[in-house]
């Protein structure tokens, strides 16, 4: 290596590290808001992350910057691999960053800043007006800046390859599809039969009582609670900060135990995601999960094809009957099984049951899909939402606060992450069945600590960071394809034993 | 307004702005570390620390900044007042920064983010060998830091000045040996009559309770909780973003009462403080209070001359007999009053009665005063700090966790702190003269708010921000210059009618 390349990769790693400080206080500054800060403290939380954001825009746009990056890519075959990876990645967010001006960059900042501020609100308050013309502007800048990069795409499809690189509309459309040909006729035949009673979960959970429950099982994940911790927040998400400090937060009910507990292990399988990179990514662009469709495998892996099985589900009875004598008493391992499971159409995406889930996603996609191709203004997503409710799930929605403002995602700018849930979860099908071929999944379950699932993606998934793209990893892991006959015939085999169809 | 001016003042603004953003990135994570971040976590929270530190120290320091404000010097009698005193506040950051060698400073800022986490650690496990070496280093760079500022005056002169702008040994000297004159003899005499029984203090108090507590207290203060709210720490403090957003914290023990609502009072002292700030001075260098000495006259004002006043106490006593039957139901007023203000010699400085308080102070004012010297390194600390503690207070000091590990400004970074609190106090007596002369304050104090004295404060001190220096500012307060034995007269006749001396 040369003096003057030598000199340019350090240069790379002081940019990652600064672009690393800024990422880490947006993100601290966001984690305060959303969790501890008081109500009216929105505007000078906006004002910092506004400044902090033209830091990070001049970081990564800068003449220096593209300068740089462009010597190292011609230089690529002098770089370690993961020196090359960091390139590639840095030029990429470049190719998007540098096309967008930098005072509509900082207006969008400052509009996230103050979105989720609006968005809590709005829903508090079942105000989708108060919400509007902040979501407005949230699709306007979205739609602008996927045309700013690619001009002769459509926005969407850009749209979706921020969150999952390489999907296409075209995809989404076929993968739904498939899924609504299995879906729609199980949900069908299991209105027919008779309904599990599952009111056992809903009772009186007292709060201190979850949060104990919630370090059982991130205890029983394998999550090291020096390293993570759990907050509350309205919506539940995972926070990185690095491998090392990983955060995650539920929503605790008092009158339903599952909705908290099946959040804490879907946040948990994010955060194991996160707390199992390698070290060697640490401060650089390659740390953290790759797609948002590889970290939603691995969280609804752990809240669905691990969390709502016979195995595990029956493991951790006797801490629901230790804990919850009054409710769980008499409850078999069978029964506390099918409550768990119980399906069906529901209001609430974050609550509904793993076999109708895709369909409240299959909403939101369509929404967004029209809303990107100018079919829809911010105006129609209510009565569209309700519509497409009734279309695909056959309830009627009541409000918004239980319709269209029930997500987080567009307030905080995601359009175009929700199809990731449903593709994730099918990854996970896919993956379990690979996963078969080394580990005994029930006798793990079982046995009091998750860690030997986790060692099997941490040693295949989590070790990687962003090293490969979703679409390479995914086919590393599997040794095959994406095929969602996987998860097609998990749910079918799932539900028709649980339902005796 | 030249146009060159023009552009400079705005340039002046911008700069400001961009403080404040690093300012509040390092407020958050630094609350978040000491509040919810998990244990093993400060390495990362250290790089993010030191990286933003370096911009702070770039802005500070640049050849464009210095040249801004000597430009502005030159015009100032051409600036409004509010800019003037931030060209003035900006240029004594600029003499003491400009001093300090970026990589000196930077590694200051990086062994700081460490401090706190090392600190509490020793603290919790009673190891101050552990703390030695970074505590060495705190006082290392700070004594250089005064050295490179200014080289011809005491380090330790220049160390009191950033606390208490004016203030030097000279003074502290005098100061306290004019507070041991008549502290001393109370505390004797108090010594010789019936002791208190305080014991319904020490009984079993559930922190939920002491949180609602908490609720009932701020509010009583007037502190509106829209913009102020109460977290959890080892040791309390406060944390202002902007004057809209204040943050407070406590430290609950179930087995005593008083440790709790003692903090939240002086802590909820200094949130009045910052959130009666004048809207002016937002986003700028004359946000927030002026000096700690100003700042702690109104915390200590808050817990000691309101909190621990026979008035106030009398005033929340039906509280504690709602909250606490069990052990309040039979406690008169006056015994409440006796309990709360129980004056006797101890070890640990927060939880100290305001008589034996000043005592304390004056043990750290002597080891910093002796460090700063040379007379004494930090292998010498614990052995000094016990022989003071039995010298000044009598007490035998059974460990290094209830000697000196007890407190965190030293890991913070904040030496030459510790004589505001005993100056604060005693400017606040002669504060409470003068406001007599406006205020029934007992009658306020029983009133169920406290928000008339609170108003009295921010009209002639809180709006001010920084816009004067703590003397100009006390001396506009109260009419006249500080004298201590206003603070002396009011200790004797408070604890000679409490004791019958």
């Amino acid at each position: 290596m040369t003096e003057e390349l030598k000199l340019k990769t350090e240069q790379l790693a002081e940019l990652q590290k600064k672009l690393y400080a800024f990422n880490y206080a947006s993100s601290s500054i966001y984690l305060d808001g959303a969790t501890v800060a008081p109500r009216d403290t929105e505007e000078g939380r906006g004002e910092a992350l506004g400044i902090l954001s033209e830091y990070t825009y001049e970081l990564a746009t800068s003449k220096e910057t593209i300068e740089l990056l462009d010597y190292l890519k011609e230089h690529k075959d002098e770089l370690t691999p993961h020196q090359a990876r960091e390139v590639e990645l840095l030029l990429r967010d470049n190719d998007y960053m540098k096309n967008i001006p930098q005072d509509e960059y900082v207006a969008y900042q400052k509009i996230l800043s103050k979105a989720d501020y609006v968005w809590h609100r709005a829903k508090e308050e079942n105000d989708y007006e108060s919400f509007k013309p902040v979501l407005k502007d949230i699709f306007d800048y979205n739609i602008r800046f996927a045309k700013y990069y690619k001009p002769d795409e459509e926005p969407y499809n850009t749209q979706l390859n921020m969150f999952e690189r390489g999907l296409t509309m075209d995809q989404c459309d076929k993968f739904f599809a498939t899924l609504r040909e299995h879906i729609v006729p199980l949900i069908k035949k299991i209105g027919e039969v008779p309904q599990v009673d599952d009111s056992p979960l809903y009772g009186d959970f007292p709060i201190e009582k979850q949060k104990e429950l919630t370090k059982y099982l991130m205890n029983y994940m394998g999550i090291d609670p020096h390293h993570c911790v759990c907050g509350e927040t309205e919506h539940p998400f995972t926070l990185e900060f690095t491998k090392d400090d990983v955060r995650i937060t539920t929503h605790y009910f008092e009158n339903n135990v599952a909705s908290s507990m099946y959040s804490v292990i879907h946040e948990g399988g994010h955060a194991l995601y996160e707390l199992g990179g390698a070290d060697e990514h640490k401060y650089t662009v390659v740390a953290g999960g790759v797609s948002m469709g590889i970290h939603e495998s691995q969280s609804r892996f752990f809240e669905n094809i691990i969390g709502r099985s016979e195995a595990f589900t029956g493991a951790i009875l006797p801490k629901f009957k230790e804990m919850f004598p009054e409710q769980f008493a008499d409850i078999t391992p069978r029964r506390f099984y099918e409550m768990i499971n119980k399906a069906q159409p529901s209001l609430i995406r974050t609550e509904a049951d793993e076999l109708t889930y895709a369909l409240h996603v299959m909403v939101r996609y369509e929404i967004e899909k029209k809303m990107f191709a100018g079919e829809l203004t911010v105006d129609d997503i209510p009565a569209e939402w309700n519509k497409l409710y009734k279309e695909y799930l056959g309830v009627d929605v009541p409000n918004d606060r239980e319709g269209c403002l029930q997500d987080s995602h567009w307030s905080g700018g995601s359009i175009g992450y929700f199809p990731s849930y449903a593709i994730g979860s099918a990854y996970g099908a896919q993956m379990l069945a690979k996963m078969r071929e080394d580990v005994d999944v029930e006798a793990v379950c079982a046995s009091g600590t998750l860690k030997p699932i986790s060692d099997w993606l941490s040693e295949r998934i989590y070790q990687y960071a962003s090293m490969y793209d979703p679409k390479e990893l995914f086919e590393k892991v599997c040794g095959a394809p994406f095929d969602p006959t996987y998860y097609t015939d998990y749910l079918e085999k799932k539900y028709s034993d649980i339902y005796n169809l």
